[in-house]
C-alpha cells in the first residue's frame, strides 16, 4: 500500500495508497507510519500523503489482501456468493432464492445455505420442509423441486414456530457447520442468505467461508441506504469483493388504473450504489404476485425480467472472477 | 403447576398445568416429575396429564414466574415496553417511532433505547444527530423536537456509514450500558426498538432490562408471520409478557384510482395473532408520505387514525398492568 517516499531536505513524504476513498482503516494506516519513523524524528519530518488506488492496482491489491479461506478438500463448489444488506426486510432471501431458481433454470446446479439462524425464511420460500438426511460424506441437504440443495436450520427443528435462542458465538458454529458438514456435492454456486444486521452471522459467513462475491440489496427507502452503506464497509473491511446492489420493492404497479406506485418512496437506487461504492445490478418491483408464490413455496416458479437481468450481471461478473483467478 | 395428584389404588395421576399450550418445556417439565417419582415405581405407577391454565391463573402464574429485573435506583421509568418482531424490515422501528411520538404527545414523558446496535434507525427517523452529553448522572440522551430522549449507537459514530462489526457479547453489553449508564431521568414509557432475530439483542432485553411488556409488529407475509412465532415463543420462553400484535404495511392506496392494493398479499393479522397467542392491536397501512417522512427525519409529525387506536390499546393494556402491580 505505499505508493512511493520522496525525499527533499529534512522532509520525507510518504504516499499511502489506499484501496477505497475514505477506507475506515485509513487514520489507524497513517498513525502506524508516524509511529514506525518516531525514531527517525531528529533527522527527518515524516508527512504521509494518501491517495486512492486505481482500479487495476486495487484488484490486485484485493486479490492478495484477501486472507485465504479454503473449502475442505470434499467440497466442490465453484462459486459462493452471499446475499448481505445489513437492513431486514428489503428481500435478501426473495433474491437469494430468485438466483438460485434462475441458475438452476440456465443448466447451473445451485444450492442455497440459509445463514439466517434465527430467522430463516428458505425452507419455506421452496416449501421444502424434509429433515436432511446423514450420510458417510456429510449432512445430505434437502432437494427443491428442480434440484436445488438447501440447508437451513428450520429443516433441523420439530416445529417452525420454535425460536432459535441462541447468543452469536452458537450462531457462528452453526453456518461453519452448514458450510463443511454438508455433502454439497458439485455446484456450480452457492448461495448464502445472510441474516440483517454485521454482527456474528455475516462476520463468520465472510471469515469462515471462501466467498467469491457479495450482492447487496436494498429497498428505496434513505434509511435502507444507510445500513446497506454499512454492509458495503464491513465487506471492504474484511476484504470480501462486492458484486452489485439490487434495488428490490422499488415500485408497485396498481392493478386496477396500472399507475407506477412507489410505497417506500422515490427510488434512490443509484445514489445508494454510488455512495455504497458498487453497480447498479437492478431494481425490481413489488410484486404481490412473488408474495403469494413465497408464501406458497414457490418461489422457482417465479420468473420476471427484471431480475433475469440481475442475473445475466451476476453470471458475467463471476465468469470475469474465474477469469482473473 | 401442579394442577393436582389424585390417587386410585395404584394409580397416580399429576397434573401438570401450563400457562400456554405447546409449551416449550412441557416434555422436560413431564420427564422432571417422572424422574422425581421414579424411586416410588415399586408401589405406584405415576401418569401425568398436562393441561392449560386458564387466563386468571395463567397471569397470576407469570406474576410469579418472571425473574425480578430491577432498574437501578436512579432510573424512573414507569413503564419499559419493547418492539419485537423476530423479522427484519417489518416497521418495528417505524412502530417503535410513532409510539413514542403518539405518547409524548398525549402528554407523557417518552424515551427510545435503540436496541438495534449494528442496524440502528431511530436517529434517522427523529432528525437527530447530536452527540450524546455526559454528566455525573451518565450520559445524557439527545431530545427530538417534541422531547422525546433518544440512545442509538448511531449517535456515537464518527459517521454513519460506519458499521459496527461486533460478535454477540458486546452487542449485548452495549444495550446493558444504554440501560444503566443513560441518564434517562423521569419517563412515563421507554420504548425499546429491538433488531430482527432472536438472539442476543432480544436475550439481552428480555433478560436484564424490566420489560413490562413486548409489542409483537408482523407484515401481511405468511413468512413473517412464521418468524413473529418464533418471536412470541422467545418471549413466553422467558416469561415477558405479550402486549398484542400490529400488523404493518397492511395495504397502500393507490393515489390515482384509491384502489386499495396488497403488495405483501392479503392481510393475515387476524391468523398471525391467534396463532402467535396474542390480541391484534392493530392494523396500520403502508403509507408513501411515512416512508418520505421517516426519510426526512420527521416521524414524530405523522399521525394516522389507525395508529392512534394501537395507541389507545397499549395505553389501556400497560394501565391495567399497572393497577394489577
Amino acid at each position: 500500500m505505499i505508493g512511493g517516499v520522496t525525499r527533499e531536505a529534512r522532509r520525507v513524504r510518504v504516499t499511502l495508497a489506499l484501496p477505497f476513498p475514505n477506507a475506515p482503516i485509513e487514520d489507524e494506516l497513517v498513525r502506524l507510519i508516524h509511529e514506525a519513523v518516531e525514531p527517525l524524528a531528529a533527522e527527518v519530518d515524516v508527512e504521509v500523503e494518501t491517495i486512492v488506488m486505481d482500479e487495476e492496482r486495487r484488484r490486485d491489491f484485493l486479490e492478495h489482501a484477501r486472507p485465504q479461506r479454503r473449502a475442505p478438500s470434499s467440497i466442490n463448489v465453484k462459486h459462493v456468493l452471499a446475499v448481505l444488506s445489513g437492513k431486514g426486510g428489503v428481500g435478501k432471501s426473495s433474491v437469494a432464492g430468485l438466483l438460485a431458481g434462475a441458475l438452476q433454470r440456465r443448466g447451473l446446479k445451485a444450492g442455497v445455505l440459509d445463514a439466517d439462524i434465527t430467522g430463516p425464511s428458505i425452507p419455506k420460500l421452496f416449501g421444502v420442509s424434509q429433515r436432511p438426511g446423514g450420510s458417510p460424506e456429510g449432512i445430505l441437504p434437502p432437494e427443491t423441486g428442480t434440484g436445488i440443495k438447501l440447508i437451513s436450520i428450520n429443516l433441523m427443528l420439530q416445529s417452525e414456530d420454535e425460536p432459535v435462542i441462541w447468543r452469536g458465538p452458537m450462531v457462528g458454529k452453526a453456518i461453519e457447520q452448514f458450510w463443511q458438514s454438508v455433502a454439497w456435492g458439485e455446484l456450480d454456486y452457492l448461495i448464502v442468505d445472510l441474516p440483517p444486521g454485521t454482527s456474528d452471522a455475516p462476520l463468520t459467513v465472510m471469515q469462515s467461508l471462501p466467498v467469491d462475491g457479495i450482492i447487496l440489496v436494498t429497498s428505496p427507502q434513505d434509511l435502507a441506504g444507510m445500513v446497506v452503506r454499512k454492509a458495503a464497509n464491513m465487506a471492504r473491511q474484511l476484504a470480501v469483493p462486492l458484486l452489485g446492489l439490487v434495488e428490490n420493492m422499488s415500485y408497485v404497479e396498481c392493478p386496477e388504473c396500472g399507475a407506477r406506485i412507489e410505497p417506500f418512496g422515490p427510488s434512490r437506487a443509484e445514489d445508494t450504489a454510488r455512495h455504497a461504492g458498487v453497480g447498479l445490478l437492478g431494481r425490481i418491483p413489488l410484486d404481490p404476485r412473488l408474495a403469494v408464490m413465497c408464501d406458497e413455496g414457490r418461489i422457482e416458479e417465479y420468473q420476471e425480467m427484471d431480475f433475469a437481468a440481475v442475473v445475466d450481471e451476476v453470471l458475467e461478473l463471476t465468469f470475469e472472477d474465474t477469469k482473473r483467478g
